[in-house]
């Protein structure tokens, strides 16, 4: 039994923890139940003597990712760039293209303005799009109704374009484009500042790793917040019935409240049982927020054999046979432990979850084999995999995503407290949602929302903006003349049937005149 | 703490208690768990002095549907028919128009063959989709990326055709067109017989109601199972770490099994602790269920005036500004206790539920007053609604639904055992799926397959079929000649256009001969 509380927080992973930091600042007593026997949630990082650390789950940070910067800064944790040396490579048709930047190098015209176009649009649609009410958006019914495989068959007019779309979805959102909102994966998209800053590694949502694991930002606040975390704790009630806010776990503690901050993903939810009950669109939005699908799975080898290739270890790989869809150089800063690490995702990640991780490595390694052109590949000296799905307390990973009709039904409820539970959680953030980033907006706001219910802080004070790193600053990300003006295909063949149209015109003339014809009249 | 029993079947709706009952006649020692204070599930009759009793939930019952009549049947429950005596009544544009039969006259020649084609293309899609496995049809993976908004902008031709088949989705599964895989309602739809068995009152699923209501089947189970069946017990965990199974109770109460039957919607499976986790498939399968979204809605008059008005009170309404989508009389069979029963279905449900119960009643009877025509329709002596969505213990009604992308990759661990847990409810049904029918099917298959694991009975025994209820035999379905063989209206365009070519070159060929004029050669 615990004393009663300013606040009770339900998930210790990076959102709940970010909460709790603040609340516990700002003077407030404070407990965090989480489930499992570790903090972290969807980061984890694990340590052995083979891989001296590893990130088996969220592990990435970037530009613009300002808060969790801060956080780890604050933390002692410091950042490196993952590898970028070397040719990255585009894996399509069984031939592996190297290439440099965000995206792969396209040579042949038609697939070029397709791809452009592609690009563009997707950020284009995301501008009217308002970041914290996408349901709002002037085209919001719409866009609703149709799921991303509907966007790929209308923008799309090569299959170069549609099956890279299609990988594109399947790595940024862990699901299928049929599966998705396509106003859903537009915000999503845009709340990342756009394709090019999500899909990067240099100046993007990939640029660096945390030295030591992403697990120790969870570790390290744990060890500040000094006994207030408690592990094991999965909740299994809340009730709100008389004044506070009593909150029952697994094994039978009763934690009493002022407030609940639940940071945990919108379906875990539906593992508490409410009493009273969740208003009629709650408890129906937390049904309709599935969790991604991913394993995430780590080669080690005893050289980076691919640097001295000339490759940088980042390899796309466009390929329905293929277990990996996207892999990065995982080798440490210093060059120790090299390591490639690959994601299995989406519909492949239900494919191949009955294999042994003895088979899943084995075709991982013929897979880099080919790609790379090497045998080195075949013959890895260590291999760790995480699978999500399998994780009750995460339900998949990266985040939730909208199906079709759900953010125009359900979504304005995402973050609407009930009585006095507030939600965090990276699912209810207005930036980076689905990242860690998100983690650290939702909890920060979620806690400020309780100090302002406390009359603590005024209204204005709940969203705060967030200065720039200094350390990993954001270098603009702009389009060309070109990208911004080059016509899509579709454009491209009007613009021919037109200069067809006139050019034949006045081919006909030419003909005619030579010819000697004349129109009678 | 209870003794360890050979089942404990969590959840006391239809599903559960016919599998307690079918596993008790068989010499089993058996407990029920229920998380409300009453059994029945989604289907509850209330009863009070003004309506002496009403079905706020599952209530109809038809032909074909012979496992939930011969339960009944043995408990001594009778059934009556729903009121047919009348004129239907289609309100669409503002005007409603009479009809007979399951489905609106059209008189529009174009419209006519836009429906028929329609209705028989759902039915004859459904062909080839087995039902106990639809993710083995020939065309699973393309059928499961389409959503019914898909197949409807495919399918129909004219604006008449698509707005009734956006009404026939909602009505029929309490969700919106793009919300749902078109795999899925085709195979839905072919479990209910076809879509004439499916929407029909007379010979259909509708055709008739429990005399006193549906939630004495579950009651009167209750009643034989002579104090085994535990109400206010929601189970918070399953343990199947050691040789048998163990289930907790919010109130901590212990029960031990041999065996357990799940009979709960698929989602609310994820408001239990399992231990072990659950496999990957079926851990992320229950967070892609989404239960329907509907509020049942019954208006009570002194007099039932539209059957003196000629009207049966079967009405079907095609108007967004509508409340309700279809009603139905809801009248007792002795003629006593006028009433009409009216579904807000769907995106209604969501957009209304904020509504106070006395403006949703007040919007009911205004929309009745129009479509009937008469003033009557604004003075009700009594009103009872229930708003499903809004329940924790069933999420929504009358069923789950499968977005795009689920049936295929996740639905063919839908009712594959984990250990020792078996899974019920009318999720997991072959035959009437999501109906009272797929209730008592799944509960007895799932009590048949312990008792086969337990080597009781063999394999081949665990799927029975069921002989025709002799009160209730179902007279056969077919379409007419025409009904079969009229083209689309896509086919009548190629028609046309085949015939204008040729009427067209043979009226050139004539015109050509008057003028005299020939070929130069």
């Amino acid at each position: 039994m615990g004393t009663k509380q300013d606040v009770v927080v339900i998930g210790g992973g990076i959102s709940g923890l970010s909460a709790a930091k603040l609340l516990v600042e700002s003077g407030l007593s404070v407990v965090v139940l989480e489930a499992r026997d570790r903090v972290g949630g969807r980061t984890f990082t694990i340590k052995n003597k083979q891989v001296e650390y590893v990130d088996v789950g969220g592990a990435y940070v970037g530009p613009t990712q300002n808060r969790i910067l801060r956080v780890a800064k604050e933390l002692g944790v410091q950042t490196y760039k993952v590898n970028v040396q070397g040719s990255f490579l585009d894996h399509v048709k069984g031939k592996s293209y190297p290439f440099q930047g965000a995206f792969p190098a396209i040579w042949n015209p038609l697939e070029y303005l397709d791809f452009n176009n592609l690009w563009r649009t997707i950020d284009e649609m995301g501008e009217e799009i308002p970041m914290d009410a996408p349901w709002e958006a002037p085209h919001a019914a719409e866009w609703d109704k149709m799921s991303m495989k509907d966007f790929i068959n209308h923008v799309c007019w090569t299959s170069a374009a549609r099956r890279f779309a299609t990988l594109f979805v399947n790595v940024n959102v862990t699901s299928e484009p049929h599966q998705v909102s396509m106003l859903w994966f537009l915000w999503y998209a845009k709340l990342c500042g756009g394709i090019v800053r999500m899909f990067s590694i240099t100046n993007g949502g990939q640029e660096r790793k945390f030295v030591g694991g992403s697990g120790q930002i969870s570790e390290k606040i744990m060890e500040r917040l000094e006994g207030r975390v408690k592990l094991e704790r999965p909740v299994v009630s809340i009730n709100q019935s008389g004044d506070g806010v009593i909150v029952e776990t697994l094994n039978h503690e009763i934690h009493e409240g002022k407030y609940v901050i639940c940071a945990i993903p919108p379906v875990l939810t539906t593992k508490i049982h409410c009493n009273p009950e969740l208003p009629a669109l709650r408890n129906q939005l937390i049904q309709r927020l599935p969790m991604g699908s991913v394993i995430k799975c780590m080669v080690y080898y005893k050289e980076a054999f691919w640097r001295t290739m000339g490759y940088s270890g980042s390899m796309i790989i466009e390929d329905e046979d293929a277990p990996i869809g996207v892999a990065l150089d995982d080798t440490k800063p210093d060059g120790s432990v090299p390591a490639i690490m690959g994601f299995i995702l989406a519909r492949k990640a239900s494919a191949l979850t009955h294999l042994s991780t003895e088979e899943r490595k084995k075709r991982i390694c013929q897979l880099y084999a080919k790609v790379m052109g090497t045998d080195k590949a075949l013959h890895p000296v260590h291999y760790e995999e995480k699978n999500w799905c399998e994780e009750q307390y995460s339900g998949g990973c990266y985040t939730c995503y909208f199906p079709p009709g759900i953010m125009t039904q359900y979504g304005r409820v995402i973050r609407k407290p009930v009585g006095r539970i507030y939600f965090a959680g990276t699912e209810t953030a207005t930036q980076w949602s689905g990242y860690m980033e998100g983690a650290v907006q939702a909890g920060e706001r979620a806690a400020r929302e309780i100090l302002c219910a406390m009359g603590k802080i005024s209204e204005e004070d709940i969203w705060m903006p967030e200065p720039e790193s200094a350390d990993v600053p954001a270098l603009p990300i702009t389009r060309t003349f070109w990208e911004r003006n080059l016509p899509s295909v579709q454009g491209l063949l009007k613009l021919l049937e037109f200069s067809v149209f006139f050019t034949s015109a006045a081919a006909l003339g030419l003909v005619a005149y030579k010819k000697g014809f004349r129109f009678r009249n």
